[in-house]
């Protein structure tokens, strides 16, 4: 016999209010991670719980905690979560969601009465925006899960400089037993993670679809702090011959790999090519020829082989331009992360509770990178769903409709009365 | 019967030196157009100017005239001139190298007690450096000749964004004498003018010349604030088929266009084209496509039609992008200067000056704008002269050899013993 239970919406709507009150920058949302935007976020997430009954404890590294009881308190736990912080500039929802759909399932079924079969964990997990903030991988969820490398402790924070371990100790947390390995949810005692987030790409919207099931999220190959370094000369009196332009040698790679791109997709390569920055260094100006030029290029797939054959084309493309330019390029260090799999029991027990639900939703592929990888590279079952989004992502035009919000809760409430 | 003279090279040397070390910012030049890099050079230049007994006058933009008397002081005179600013981080002897050339061809006369038959005016102009500190064209020279367009003294300085009028005011000088025309060489009294310039190119070096005489200015058509505006998006989530990428749109434009400017060299134009400045909008950043990104262009020539046929290409190409990739080109404010020819007479002078002094030379169009375009267009003969230069210019690594620098400067003196 199944409870009729629904969503607690109403918090989840007047949360998320109070979060993007609190979060506005005077353009979009900044909420930075270990930071003044991040700690608002985690106090006011935290209070809420409280309100609704919940046990809720803090770790080593600050990631918050929100446990509902379950029958069986020996039992691994069934943990729902995402992330508080955003990228600068950013939107409400990209992290938050997963958040509070996690304490609109728990609510409603403290409001009914229902104790599940094992404890649900509603996890907030710290610093999860790595292109914003700390370049290291998901710290905070890996911090939750003990398997944070210690060297990550060493990434600093890119505006600020400062150590992740710095910022940690700043906000009161411990990183000493970060790096010890001390945390409250070590793989073993994780029965499954599910983490619902707005898609951050367009194609549940033009596809007319609420909710998307993810069956697994791409690995990456990052250049970020790539250069290209020719000669400053005048503008006027060097003749094309007797040049060596920086900026044209890269507006030359980065439109032709752009090409080589489309070449691979049209071959059945997926992949997603970026050159996320682009610019001449700042000693350019009227009247010279750039010297240098800095870019950083995002390389995405869920085949390692596509990655490699982008790649290919990358160190052909800039080995023949470095001579018929004279320039030199300097890839710097680059960051690899693997392609990871979403848990297939996962993916079904979600696809049958839209079906229950009558919610319409299909399988996609991830765009971006979640928390939910370092869960599942932990050993732990792990998924995630989709929700419908306008306007792209990391951006204060991002714009989740309530409805389709409350679709996906509704799933992931569904999935947890069962988990 | 004509006078054995030689250039005073010591006083060049030592006052080269001495600019030298007072203009030296750790990087390579800074003398600020309007500010203390330029006040120290001009106060240096004026006291050499005292000792050697030149008449020394301040116009009311600060232009610094030394004036040998001669035999007709009522006649029209001789203006020997260039400027003493110099962009930032560049090197010394851009702009200064012509005034020193003009005070070692007066001092040698002196000594000699050689009196030409007019005044010769060695003039020391401000604020030459548009790429670096007013964007507008010659404000110094033209003020000197009384035809600086009033609206010019509103331009703002780029990294102080005071007008010129403010930093002429503050400096001591009269900005609403400059206004109303007041000046000490209005184009009627000057008989001509010459400029001895480094050559800002590797054509002299090339050539294994050390001289060049100048045959022309070429024109120019500029954009200095252009954009490219499409839309940010997570570069992880969205498609290719999704994307309105602002750099991939300005990397092709920029790319598609230099391969125009081979095909148009190939077709017998002469000109360059140069993309200054080329960078995606502070906005950028990891997992980010860009949503914007910025532009300068130069394009200069001594034919008005090969520029037109260089923005006829521009125009094709920034269509043809925003069609098929969705974005938006705005090109801003253009900046447009004409050629301007050099006068055919003081080439023939410089020619015939150079053949007696058995120093060899070749004709050839200046790459870059200079001083001699406003008295050129004030109607004054004007011509220049060129000095092999190593490294390129508006550079710390600019680097003008001292024996090609007493032969340039031997030419402006046989020339002006007979002006």
């Amino acid at each position: 016999m199944r409870p009729n239970l629904t969503p607690d919406l109403d918090l989840a709507t007047h949360l998320s209010d109070a979060l993007r009150e609190a979060g506005f920058d005077g353009i979009g949302i900044t909420r930075d991670a270990y930071g003044p935007g991040e700690a608002r976020a985690h106090a006011m997430v935290r209070a809420a719980a409280d309100a609704i009954g919940l046990e809720t404890a803090c770790d080593a590294a600050g990631n918050l905690l929100m446990t509902l009881p379950g029958l069986d308190r020996a039992a691994p736990v069934t943990v729902i979560g995402s992330h508080l912080d955003s990228v600068r500039h950013g939107g409400n929802d990209d992290g938050a969601a997963g958040v509070l759909a996690g304490l609109a399932a728990v609510s409603a079924m403290r409001r009914a009465g229902f104790v599940p079969a094992r404890d649900i964990v509603v996890l907030a997990a710290r610093a999860e925006e790595s292109g914003s903030w700390f370049p290291t991988g998901f710290p905070g969820s890996r911090a939750a899960l003990g398997t944070l490398p210690p060297a990550a402790l060493a990434a600093r924070r890119l505006d600020t400089g400062r150590t992740l371990a710095e910022h940690m100790a700043q906000e009161g947390f411990d990183p000493e037993a970060v790096r010890a390995g001390v945390c409250l949810l070590p793989p073993s005692r994780v029965a499954a993670y599910l983490e619902l987030h707005i898609e951050q790409g367009p194609l549940l919207d033009a596809a007319a679809l609420p909710v998307g099931i993810v069956t697994a999220i791409p690995g990456a190959r990052r250049l970020r702090a790539a250069r290209v370094v020719g000669e400053y000369n005048h503008s006027g009196a060097t003749p094309r011959a007797y040049r060596r332009d920086a900026a044209i040698a890269l507006a030359e790679l980065a439109y032709r790999l752009d090409e080589a791109w489309g070449e691979l997709e049209a071959a059945g390569h997926a992949l997603v090519v970026t050159f996320c920055v682009l610019a001449t260094a700042p000693e350019a100006g009227f009247t010279k020829i750039p010297g240098a030029a800095a870019f950083q290029l995002d390389v995405r797939s869920l085949a390692p082989d596509s990655i490699d054959a982008a790649y290919a084309a990358l160190h052909r493309l800039a080995a023949e331009i470095e001579r018929r330019r004279g320039v030199r390029f300097d890839f710097g260090e680059q960051l690899v992360s693997l392609p990871t799999p979403m848990s297939g029991e996962i993916q079904a027990a979600l696809a049958r509770a839209a079906g229950e639900l009558a919610i319409p939703c299909r399988c996609m592929p991830s765009g971006g990178g979640h928390d939910a990888v370092a869960f599942a590279q932990a050993g732990v079952p792990a998924g995630m769903l989709f929700v419908r989004n306008q306007n792209g992502s990391h951006s204060p035009a991002e714009a989740m409709r309530a409805e389709d919000f409350a679709a996906a809760a509704a799933v992931v409430l569904r999935w947890a009365e069962q988990a």
